[in-house]
């Protein structure tokens, strides 16, 4: 299988490491041939080419079987109104692999459940599984200034939700089966079509996996009053992007969140769900292990290693009960970015 | 002054009933003359009249000095494909009143603090006034099927923004001077427009109010890591909407929190937060604090008058401290609805 790395800025080098060593390890330990390859994207990828996803980028994407990703963005690029930034090699390469489901699954561990900032009582039994909309919506929409204005549009075809709605059912199958569409139907003529597409979908080909509508805003408390109440978390692009984060704190540290992005094509797009953090970047402090889960994704998802993937997931989950914690989750003897690979690699 | 009552759906008319039973207190205890009328608005409306907001309740509404809203919508009008919908009552009211600033105060109440999920030393010293932006962006941008797509457009103007944000600044001037603007700049280009606007406004009228931009999602996280450190919170419509909901879960109950819109005109809207309710609507065990306080926003807001407002707040404080606490937030002899109203009216 070839692997294509993309470590991009901030800490997504030294994170990306480890994810390199471990696939190497992996390989190693169960026999598999894995080529990997290195491409640029983000700021690294402006400062060396003026273009934060080059065409050589693309294509290595595209002739792997899969991608990792490390983060982009930093303070260097950061003003939103320059006319390249790192973001926009992020988005287009989701455009160009057609990745249109982006899973995130939340599982706070036991060991880091303390961490967070809910009541301890009400972490307890969280497994969600959001499967959020990556290709369409405002993040792709039309934009465009007028004389005074800006505007957005936020665009839905029908076979974009019928694609996403159909793997997140699947995915709920092969859970507690129960789906929980979110929108804001009350207000926004997308979100009507996404209710009534994801109900007919649903009703005709998955009466197996139950399902509700949930608007945004109430669902933005629910993550908080009964966030064990959810199983597969179904929503459009930008509504995904705020409720994940959100969900993300339930975890106790964006440190330990994995990403897969997967679509119809078979190469699919695996990162960690913190950003670049440029504050701790270059200091060997960051933690590794969403870096490390995202690889087990990787292995899961696209190479079809369910062995792999899930003895992988429990080196992390054991190095996290042994305490092998980076400084964002304990601030005595925090291990150091390359220890936390370390332990995992044993 | 006249006040234009509009109780709508659920438990609108409860708590609704209690905000009528206090303003004619406060007009007896303070000598004020307050003309109170009622009118028709979301399900209500449309069970009456066929219109979720008549122009009979316009006019009524222009007419007066300040409008009070129970809540919209519930069971039998929530088909979101249905022409006619509680909720496009309140969303062209807020257009026709023209009140584009939803002021939203979070300040938990130490009595309650221990019903809410955050872990309590989080929620020591929250003190946060959302500004959301109200009568714009996705909510009434254009909207449109095609053959296989829906399309929602979010527009901004500069001279939206501006107004808003001067809002907000004000308010920041009469608080810890910290405005946080939130946005998604890195994707959208309305939120392009939003932050270099708010930078121009803020730099060169409001040099002694600091202000940071903060990205949506991250936002999300920080209200549940570091609540404490917001103050004034400006943002658009439907992030506004979101994020809202979830920093009410910090109050411990949504039954807590008041709002008011304001613009240029001289009519405010002040409702509590919380919604409908059908579930418990008719029970007479629904939390009246939200219309109080909102009533305590109405009377500081659209009246001026100060003092009474702050010693409504301090009657409803009191309550609260003294275990006077509906369904919601406590368990084991709860208050009815009444006998909250009585406990602040005493
Ligand atoms: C970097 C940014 C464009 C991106 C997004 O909004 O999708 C990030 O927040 C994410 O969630 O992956
Ligand atoms: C009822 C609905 C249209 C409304 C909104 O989204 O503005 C409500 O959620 C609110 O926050 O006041």
């Amino acid at each position: 299988a070839t692997i294509t790395l993309l470590p991009g800025d901030g800490i997504g080098p030294e994170v990306g490491a480890e994810a390199e060593k471990l696939l190497l390890a992996v390989a190693r330990q169960f026999g598999h041939e894995f080529t990997l390859q290195t491409g640029l994207i983000g700021g690294a990828a402006i400062d060396a080419t003026g273009n934060p996803l080059p065409e050589e980028t693309i294509t290595l994407c595209k002739q792997s079987d899969a991608v990792f990703l490390g983060a982009v963005g930093g303070p260097k690029w950061s003003d939103p109104n320059a006319p390249v930034r790192p973001e926009q090699g992020l988005l287009k390469l989701r455009a160009e692999l057609g990745v249109f489901a982006n899973l995130r699954p939340v599982a706070p561990h036991p060991a880091t459940a303390e961490l967070a900032p809910l009541k301890p009582h009400l972490l307890h039994g969280i497994d969600m599984l959001f499967v959020r909309e990556l290709t369409g919506g405002s993040y792709f929409g039309a934009k465009r200034r007028e004389a005074d204005a800006a505007v957005d549009e936020c665009r839905y075809t029908v076979a974009e939700i019928e694609r996403v709605t159909r793997r997140a059912a699947q995915l709920a199958r092969g859970r507690r089966r129960k789906l929980t569409h979110v929108d804001k139907a009350n207000v926004l003529e997308t979100s009507r079509l996404w209710r009534s597409t994801v109900t007919r979908i649903m009703d005709s080909e998955y009466p197996d996996v139950a399902y509700e509508h949930v608007l945004v805003d109430a669902m933005a408390m629910h993550l908080l009053t009964r966030p064990s109440h959810f199983d597969v978390v179904l929503t459009e692009n930008l509504f995904g992007d705020i409720l994940t984060d959100e969900a993300a704190v339930l975890a106790g540290s964006m440190g330990l969140l994995p990403s897969a992005s997967v679509g119809e094509g078979k190469v699919g797009l695996y990162e960690p769900i913190h950003g670049s953090a440029p504050d701790i970047a270059g200091k060997g402090i960051a933690n590794p292990y969403a870096s490390l889960l995202s690889v087990a994704l990787l292995l899961r998802h696209s190479l079809g290693l369910e062995a792999e993937a899930a003895a992988l997931e429990q080196a992390v989950s054991s190095a996290i009960s042994d305490g092998v914690l980076t400084a964002d989750l304990r601030k005595d003897h925090p291990a150091s970015t390359a220890e936390a690979g370390n332990a995992v690699l044993q």
